[in-house]
């Protein structure tokens, strides 16, 4: 069997999610580079890969996918096994809980992250800019709530979708893994449970791994 | 077995999306209304079934879902049957592609429409204030390069997913609904394909009940 395909550069933490996920379920992939400063990722040749001319997209045989969380569930289906078993398929309750707090890492996480993101790397990293802190500040108490309700959720479970580890976690881990080298890390130090689940995600060999990659380049 | 419980008003589209998989499936559900008016969305008796206060939650038993998206799984996992089969999770190709569309409508369809959706019809409508056409404009311009995405992919399949109906298609539904009694449908009117999935998503039976439904409230 050919071993799967990631179209990413290593900076990209949307591709991230996905190479956690090959990483957690041991899967054999191979990346290949896709070079934003020529404009590759609008190419026709990526395009036909991902219609929206964005990375990560996964190639299996015929099969070409996109969409980094539709990617991620996927790999874990795909390469299930009883020690990797992040999407508790077999179990109704279980995969409902697991699919109710990806879907809030996608809504309510990611949303108010990827504008911090945006404006402590992006704008002064890539684009020479300046990073606006009055959109900073406000994303930031957005945060906060955010982060009460996962405080509430961790002391009652160790995991977000109950005592077991699942997507639902791996998926936060890109944008996290920025923002806790950033000045604001203090704000998940000021939550015991959060950050003791943090803790146990980046000592992970995935996150590692995966991370190391992404400091890279 | 005692009925699911919606919790929901009528006007929510999120909601909209979780009847229409009720719907679909033909699963017993009993829906019980939020008030937004008195602020009952934000009471502690709701934040316990959604710690974000949002609508819609779904009640099954033990079991307390929140995110349309998630609890939109559920409900097609838990009441599937040949006739109403709308994730295909036995064909691990079909079910991929039921996932990467479904990512591409929350991702790129709803991140859009939903701009367009409050500047048309929430602030004008429930908060009586004015539409800014600048902030609708630069949307639409958006939407239509979504659309030409769809239009390309649609003129190959019947459906987003494949040949099949999916949640992926559904899941479009509350926010096209609305949009397409706006002056701008025309943008739907200029793509034959995409006229003809919506067309064939509106003729369903799910539809007609549930945006009554929407509409009456
Ligand atoms: N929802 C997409 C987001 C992908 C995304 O935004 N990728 C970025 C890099 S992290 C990208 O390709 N940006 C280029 C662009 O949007 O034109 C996913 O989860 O895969
Ligand atoms: N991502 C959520 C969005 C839910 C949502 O935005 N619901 C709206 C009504 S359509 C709501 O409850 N708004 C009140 C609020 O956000 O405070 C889902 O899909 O369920």
């Amino acid at each position: 069997m050919a071993p799967v395909k990631v179209y990413a550069p290593n900076m990209s933490t949307a591709a991230a999610r996905v190479l956690l996920c090959l990483e957690e379920v041991g899967a054999e992939y191979e990346q290949v580079p896709i070079n934003f400063a020529t404009g590759e990722h609008k190419s026709p040749a990526h395009l036909a890969r991902n219609p929206f001319g964005q990375v990560p997209a996964l190639e299996d045989g015929d099969l070409m996918l996109f969409e980094s969380r539709a990617i991620g569930r996927y790999v874990l289906r795909k390469f299930k096994s009883p020690g990797a078993d992040l999407l508790h398929e077999d179990n109704l309750a279980e995969s409902a809980m697991v699919n109710v707090w990806l879907e809030v890492e996608a809504q309510q996480y990611d949303k108010v992250m990827s504008l911090i993101f945006y404006q402590l790397i992006v704008i002064p990293v890539f684009y020479g800019g300046k990073t606006d802190e009055k959109v900073v500040a406000e994303n930031l108490e957005k945060l906060c709530k955010v982060l009460d309700v996962y405080e509430a959720r961790l002391s009652k479970s160790k995991y977000l979708a109950g005592d077991f580890l699942s997507f639902a976690d791996i998926s936060h881990i890109p944008l996290t893994h920025f923002f806790m080298s950033s000045p604001h890390a203090s704000v998940f130090d000021a939550r015991p449970h959060v950050k003791a689940w943090w803790e146990s995600l980046a000592s992970r060999p995935s996150y590692k791994k995966v991370t190391a990659a992404m400091s890279s380049k």
